[in-house]
């Protein structure tokens, strides 16, 4: 283990200095109990760490900026909210500050245990089961929801309880039996609230007198399959017999010209900092910033039916424990990490990240017909893939590096739908009917990627580029002619996609040598609707940035969350969210700017997502666009069978040299 | 080798079928030689087909349909162009019909090798070569373009060709050195018609004096790079010790429920015939219709600088000999074909598509976080890959099977930048200097994907389906509430994208029993700028299809080719063309459908792109939507470690037990 003096003031926290910092805190109040909810690397600030990044690549000797942390947590049992920033170091409190009573931390484990406890336990609760006239043999199940928001209401810290009913297996599918009523508590008192009757018809009535009606299940684990598995799937096995071509050293990773540091927080989990190709700075960060899930249904109280992944639940939290040939195939590195508890004790999470090399098809090819010469090279990718699970639904996020220097971020959605109960025969306009008594409604995934580039340095900035058709005049008689008009987004700004457009990152100070061009990277992503929920709803409100695909900002430290660093029940305030910091005009020419790329996933459930989702991708693409003076991947040996062993599928008993092993191979059934 | 009675009647043709074609057809005109320009099969009318296919896949007694071919060919040395179909069963000449004067045949190779030695060696083009001072090192080569069209004129079959210079090397490219004169040939007489001065500057001016100024080259050949090959990169290697997951009978094709014929044609190369998944009927067809790729350099002779890749000059023909652990990798299955050159004359066609499995990420996956249970699968892919050379340009299309009954329709572009001479100093705002004297002009490529759906059967429909924000009112007084609405496309038509919209093509008749609803297939592409080309220009008005990404017309039989049959120098009538079929206003609800997809690639060259660029990649997914009553994908067996033999990183010295194999593995440098 890295001795603290020589770990980066980027590294992910260690178990130590997770106690180190709740034991500091507890120390400033030795007369209360506290309730951590973050304990998490509170990086430098950019001025003082951009210098010091540098010198370490170039190999200099800049003095390391002092490792800290921070820390969110609450005075056990009230609402008192602090935000600490604590000196590793110097094992001293910087600040602490009593935060604003309408702010509220994130949900975490322990209080979401404890409130599924109370929900299911609750004298009220054990009523209305009771007269639902749930079998015996089923379990109630307690999915504890941010409470979102409807209306200016100050309330306390509440969450909104869906129930399910479980069969005994562990992999029983509890959301094929929702349950028509949803009991709202109040986190601190761990009090009923009320217990709300949920619309389970065709429009906003409700029946008040429904109880229990069995139906058949739709399983999703194997040993609940009432058809056997398939059996024709033979083994694919990925063998790199001389290692892996990637070489870590702490967080610090190096793969063909990339090089980059690995981040893990507890609110956005994987992080990637100081990303080089070819000794070219690219990106100073990259992190997901938030991801909201607005549902569509509009009756009470879904319409409060919402959340921030990131900001209510945390990213970090929730990744899982990757297991080997499961999530990850081939030759696996897994990183771990360690969180913090609400005790603020070390948490392990082992395996959380998982990195591998993939062959992604063929990188670039040409035959010259009249010579019959051929050269070819395979895209080699390195996969850097983390899962979270936030109740029914995992991600799955993953980025790509090829060799074309070319950065792909990949998100995808599995796991299972959130769903409601529905009256025999009733259909809703708003959702699908994915069982017998369950409905699934349309919802949103909207992510939010946060970009902080540094295109071959840190005076960057921001255009739409079109391609136009040139009118049809005696420039262009035939009027096949086209050109590209360019927009550089001067000051912060949302930015809209259009089929025509392209989003760059230019420098305008580091011109291309062929093309005369200033250098910059493009960002593809596929034109996508945007936030449905009306600008004036609270989903609206909240979530500013789902609105818009692009924006840019004038980078200001601390400015990592694009629907604000407090989203539970938030109450947007205008002043701390990316909708206010694009407001404020910022210069956002030749200047430090930060990229923000609001994903939209429009899901309307198929009868195909249930009971469990087969994995839907998205992708968007961060790709050099006159940055390199040519091919970046040209270097790239020819790809041979000699190297990769391929074989014939009729040579049933072939037996090859690869890499100094010999192979046999089983006789083919074809 | 199969007998002619057992060969099915959409095998593609044989050695033997097309020197039967030949000898017949040259048997009818004793007096002339013939030219053949094509000797495809001809597939029976699909009133004829589709019976004798279900009847097949039931295990029924159709009779099957008389084998037939088709050919198009020349009277040698004359513009008199015949169309004949031979039945092959019976071995007898059905018709030969000579064709319209206006309809020219498409490029041959036989054809193109003769024009190209013509124009170098045409004493008017070695003048102009002298005139230019090129070296004596450096040797001519000439790119023969489709002549294309930019006035009314009924002229003969032309050619344009581009001259360039190259060094000796066998991968020497000479795209690096464009010339700026381009001679247009008479295809006939192999004359020279003219000789065009190219535009070089700015502007449209052109420079007649212009003489040869060597710069530093931009070489993609590996013997030719500057810098050395990368040497961190490991090998990787696919194994599948028990075989592969597929199984094939002559062109038949099963694999994880999936059920297709393979087909091979002049034109289109890979065709998929009958496709099926879990014995329910999906698709009758599925092919590459065209591809039609415009400049946007409005100069002349530029304005005319155009290609149809399948019309022109054809996506088998033009298909790679695929290489063992070069264009594949892993355990590869090869199809090989024979096509016709234009002496009638069996050529073959070895390697032309190959066909194996690849790992792509996870299948689906959910954690119960209560339980702990985790239920995990691998996503299995079977490819079907075939790469074609058209000039400058590599195209890769592949079909992706994957398990939960998604079909996805990969096209890659990779391969070389056409480009154009340009002067020292000046740029063009319709292109990219990508080295010094070489322009990349701007250019879209409009592929057209052909679906002859039978989605449960013969009665389909096609429909857009959007997502939209209901009104802020009463009824969603919280405004967060959204519907899907749809229109049904009754009649023939063109319909566009949306970034809300969704196209599916559904059977009224079939009725999902989980949703209620109409089973489904849904086609997802991303929203792209459609044909740049003025409506009233002769680009726009050859190629109709490129300006909507979508179209549905009523099946009939022939209609192939979204730019019609002819499409070299085509002077469109309006009648035989996308365009015109959906101007016929046809019945389109719960009938025989085809749906066409406009799939358009606006591609404004990056230096990065040169002088070999990385492929590019687009992706159209066929998606059940409804189709099924749960995720098709329930039945592939959890993953495990066991089965594929992944490994850790840290395991240096490994030795696992693999499907009976003991793989050792070299130490790692970690």
């Amino acid at each position: 283990m890295a001795t603290l003096a020589s770990r980066h003031p980027l590294d992910p926290l260690t178990a130590d200095e997770i106690i180190q910092v709740s034991s500091l805190l507890k120390a400033k109040s030795p007369d209360t109990s506290l309730h951590f909810k973050i304990i998490t690397i509170l990086e430098p600030p950019k001025a003082q760490l951009r210098p010091f990044l540098i010198a370490e690549r170039n190999g200099g000797t800049q003095p390391r900026p002092p490792r800290k942390a921070s820390s969110l947590y609450y005075h056990l049992g009230t609402a008192d909210l602090f935000l600490a920033e604590v000196n590793l170091d110097t094992n001293s409190v910087d600040s602490i500050k009593k935060l604003a009573p309408e702010l509220h931390g994130q949900n975490d484990i322990d209080e979401s245990m404890a409130l599924r406890d109370a929900c299911v336990t609750h004298p009220k609760v054990l009523a209305e089961l009771k007269k639902f006239q749930l079998p015996d043999h089923l379990e109630v199940v307690c999915d504890p929801w941010p409470y979102g928001r409807d209306s200016e209401k100050r309330l306390p810290r509440y969450v909104q309880c869906y129930l399910f009913a479980r069969a005994k297996h562990p992999g029983s599918n509890h959301y094929d039996t929702p349950l028509p009523f949803s009991p709202v508590l109040d986190i601190i008192t761990k009090d009923v609230v009320e217990i709300i009757r949920l619309p389970t018809g065709s429009g906003p009535e409700l029946n008040h007198d429904s109880v229990f009606q069995p139906h058949e299940t739709k399983e999703y684990h194997h040993e609940l399959q009432k058809q056997p598995d398939r059996t024709d799937l033979k083994p694919l096995i990925v063998h790199q017999p001389e290692g892996v071509s990637f070489t870590i050293d702490g967080y610090l990773i190096k793969w063909q010209k990339w090089r980059f540091r690995l981040g893990f927080t507890w609110r956005e989990g994987m992080v990637l900092h100081d990303v080089t190709y070819d000794c070219r700075e690219l990106f100073h960060r990259l992190s997901l910033s938030e991801m909201f899930v607005p549902y569509g249904d509009p009756r009470y109280p879904y319409s409060r039916k919402s959340v921030f992944d990131v900001g209510d639940i945390g990213a970090g939290v929730a990744a899982n424990n990757l297991a080997l040939g499961c999530d990850c195939l081939g030759v696996i590195k897994y990183f771990s990490f360690v969180i913090s508890n609400s005790q603020g004790k070390p948490v392990d999470k082992s395996n959380a990240i998982c990195m591998h090399e993939i062959d992604d098809g063929i990188g670039w090819k040409h035959t010259n017909s009249r010579t019959g010469a051929v050269s070819i090279v395979r895209s080699r990718v390195l996969v850097l893939q983390t899962i979270i699970t936030v109740g029914n639904y995992e991600y799955v996020f993953m980025w790509h590096f090829d060799q074309a220097a070319g950065l792909h971020y990949k998100i995808q959605a599995t796991g299972i739908l959130s769903t409601a109960p529905i009256d025999s025969g009733a259909t809703v306009p708003w959702g699908t009917n994915v069982n017998e008594g369950v409905m699934a409604p349309f919802h949103q995934h909207v992510f939010s990627l946060r970009i902080d580039p540094t295109i071959d340095g840190d005076k960057n900035s921001f255009i739409e580029e079109d391609s136009v058709a040139m009118p049809m005049d005696e420039k262009n008689p035939f009027g096949v002619g086209y050109v590209t008009e360019t927009n550089l987004l001067s000051h912060s700004t949302p930015s809209d996609s259009a089929p025509n457009r392209v989003h760059k990152i230019i420098n305008s100070s580091s011109i291309n040598k062929s093309s005369g061009k200033p250098v910059a990277y493009a960002i593809h992503s596929p034109t996508k609707q945007m936030l449905l929920a009306h600008p004036n709803s609270w989903h609206g409100k909240r979530a500013k940035y789902a609105f818009h695909p692009f924006w840019v900002t004038a980078h200001r430290d601390g400015e990592l969350y694009a629907a604000g660093d407090y989203t539970y029940q938030s109450h947007p305030d205008n002043t701390s969210d990316l909708g206010a910091w694009a407001d404020r005009k910022d210069k956002t020419e030749d200047t430090d700017i930060v990229v923000w790329h609001s994903i939209s996933l429009t899901h309307n459930p198929r009868t195909e997502d249930y009971p469990v989702m087969p994995c839907d991708t998205m992708t968007v693409s961060l790709k050099p666009s006159g940055f390199f003076d040519q091919n970046p991947a040209l270097d790239v040996p020819q790809s041979t069978q000699k190297s990769n062993g391929s074989r014939l599928v009729e040579d049933t008993a072939l037996t090859v040299a690869v890499g100094g092993q010999s192979c046999g191979m089983r006789e083919l059934k074809l």
